[in-house]
């Protein structure tokens, strides 16, 4: 099974991390970062860079296709490059997935249409333009298609869908070696769970309009 | 305010990925991935490569000091470059933290003596070998060091030193934007949660022993 995690520059860097962590621990997993370019990819914050070790051409059929989202997201909305490799390898592909506004690239790509999907809190509305159910869970299974919110949600994610691959009990022990027994110091995950006025800023701030 | 994050062959990636997630989001931080030599550095699957952007003697005070785990740990215990630079950089540090088995390199640095840390849970034992107080707590706060449990857990110390660094609502904000309100789909995330059976297996093949 070949696993593919898609970067771009300025993606973010949990979004990727976090289903790869779960999903490269799957028994017989072969795990690939790609990008149009092999090499170095940066983040949004631009200190850390994974390394894509193939392009897009050399890996055409990846049974598992994640998207992280990231700032970057927003300036590949028209990258056919990268849209159709996504279209291409979604073809083949058992199941195709996103994290955060990794579901707008899914979406750029006519991938999504008439789904069900979610997406970081601050992107649910861009994501209702592309003719997307767009829906406020943390992880959302449509078919094929399995679309999680911002971030820190590849986690649960990557857990939910070993589960379905490989059974409860395989996602169960990657559970228990990665520890992922949560414990948040606060209560502020969401925007429902937040201070309103962190809430409300960040929402007058976002790059999706209010 | 400079945060350096250690890498070496064979770290466990969310380790350290989880950390960096959340500190780097600290208004005026400057996050720097280190290792004994500059350029890519693999993880424990082999799939995954981090770049080191610096060499540890090109970082020799951070503020806040990071060090992952991961089976490549074992390797290092006597790795006197490495545990040089970790004894040094902890000198003039604010903050000096690990994730997983990260505690252990710490502790092999005779940073720990003494006092309370945790580590992965099938870490613990031989951490107390260290004159650690081992505990099986998530996140533990002992003076200026934070040590942190299994792979995940990077995460929640994050979030908690912020706290400490910049106030709750820094942590809050950094919690909302990562959209961190985690829902795992299943309930094994610790030794006392998971199915016996698969705790026993993994005690029984550790490279800790039993």
């Amino acid at each position: 099974m070949q696993i593919a995690i898609a970067l771009f520059e300025r993606f973010t860097s949990l979004d990727a991390v976090g289903p790869y962590e779960t999903l490269s621990r799957l028994p017989g997993a072969e795990t690939v970062f790609v990008a149009e370019r092999p090499g170095p990819v940066r983040n949004d914050n631009g200190s850390l860079a994974l390394v894509a070790d193939r392009a897009f051409a050399d890996v055409p059929a990846p049974d598992v296709l994640v998207v992280p989202g990231g700032p970057g997201q927003s300036d590949h909305m028209t990258d056919e490059t990268l849209l159709a490799w996504l279209r291409s390898a979604d073809a083949t592909s058992t199941w195709t997935t996103s994290v955060c506004t990794g579901s707008l690239l899914l979406a750029a790509a006519g991938l999504l249409k008439g789904r069900r999907a979610t997406s970081h809190w601050l992107a649910l509305a861009e994501l209702g333009r592309f003719g997307v159910e767009s829906t406020g869970e943390r992880v959302v299974f449509d078919g094929k298609y399995v679309t999680a919110a911002g971030v820190s949600s590849g986690i649960d994610m990557g857990l939910a869908l070993i589960g379905r691959i490989a059974g409860e009990e395989q996602a169960q022990t990657v559970q228990l070696l990665t520890e992922y027994d949560p414990q948040p110091p606060y209560d502020a995950g969401s925007p429902q769970k937040a201070p309103a006025h962190l809430v409300e800023k960040f929402r007058a701030g976002s790059r999706f309009g209010q």
